[in-house]
């Protein structure tokens, strides 16, 4: 009998394939599964990588994540979600932590946490499963928000295209901790070495000045400048 | 005579290809020269979309820009490095300012400022402009520590790839201000909107536990905690 039996007996593991691969830096790469939803949870924009006409474009945009799937939306009339429906696409999700300032320039780096999930997206048609990928992105931006605002009216989900993406494969790297020259010849030129934290915060909420009534910002939006 | 001859008669406008004309949302497209210095001055990170057999790879990596060239560097031993060497790649960056929370989910939206920069890079040899390259690097990441830290030797320039990416195909996007959605129907939902802003901020610096000595925190960093 398992004495935790909510932690699974094994960890669950991302399964390895030629594109998740690590090759280099392999102490970086993380085949936790854990590691994947921590790093896909902490954020909301990712960059998307697609082949449009023939060349490769890197897109911003904002995704969502529920169990072992990846929402991406945007305008049916988008470039980006509209290329060949066959093609692999890569959704990168990157947070960098800090600066790693070592001894030399050569051994300097980033403290990041990445994911990059590779696949052939499936476009949502379905109603339901639309509105509950669009309540999925919604809500990863912004917890609160879907049961808050106006939900999409028929004629505004035929305008938003939106994609599904499974999370089978992908691949994590993460880098956190001191420099690494602190043992090796370098540690005795007498320099300061050390992590450069970088963070990021929510600020004040920002009324829009068309309000015209006085409104309270609603407490799931107020939480957030105590973050 | 020009009353102010430190800025140009003309502001210096991007060149418009295929790749780069703004087909959706025009009104957050710019033109301006000067957006697209802006945006890649605030930064250090940028996502290179490259193709690596046949299947399109988003990795995260650091940059620095110098007038027109932007560089990028990392192993020799690294696949997103060493792709075809005609092939086109896109390199983005992206800052987020914050959340536009909108009456409606249909209006939500991120105010944001974003760079894409498409071309085929140029694998840099020459040491004396490999070393400027990686300078600039350096200080986009960190102003100083170029200066500062022990500077790459024979051995680690031979180590280090360097990629030079013109800048003269390049697409910026912007949003800031509040949600769309005040003056429409949606306005009498009596809802709050607005912005929820997102701040970056750098933290104090943390001294690599491997330093024997009190070694002082040197101006140029400890600078960055009052940022």
């Amino acid at each position: 009998m398992n004495a935790h039996p909510r932690l699974p007996a094994t960890r669950p593991r991302l399964p390895v394939t030629d594109r998740t691969r690590h090759r280099r830096l392999r102490e970086q790469g993380s085949l936790d599964r854990a590691d994947l939803d921590a790093v896909l949870a902490a954020g909301f924009l990712c960059h998307l990588g697609v082949t449009v006409d023939g060349t490769v474009m890197v897109v911003p945009t904002v995704y969502g994540c529920d169990g072992d799937t990846l929402y991406l939306h945007g305008s049916v009339a988008s470039r980006s979600l509209a290329a060949d429906p066959d093609a692999t696409v890569c959704v990168t999700v990157t947070h960098v932590d800090g600066l790693v300032l070592a001894r030399s320039v050569f051994e300097h780096g980033v403290n990041y946490r990445s994911a990059m999930v590779y696949g052939v997206p499936r476009a949502v048609t379905d109603s339901e499963e639309k509105l509950a990928g669009l309540r999925c992105l919604t809500e990863q931006c912004t917890p609160g928000q879907w049961d808050y605002a106006r939900r999409p009216s028929r004629k505004e989900l035929a305008a938003t295209r939106l994609l599904a993406l499974s999370l089978d494969e992908a691949s994590v790297k993460l880098r956190s901790g001191p420099p690494e020259d602190g043992e090796g010849p370098d540690a005795e030129l007498g320099l300061w070495a050390g992590v450069l934290p970088l963070h990021s915060s929510w600020g004040t909420p920002e009324p829009d000045p068309a309000l015209t009534e006085d409104i309270a910002v609603p407490p799931h939006i107020a939480r957030y400048a105590a973050r």
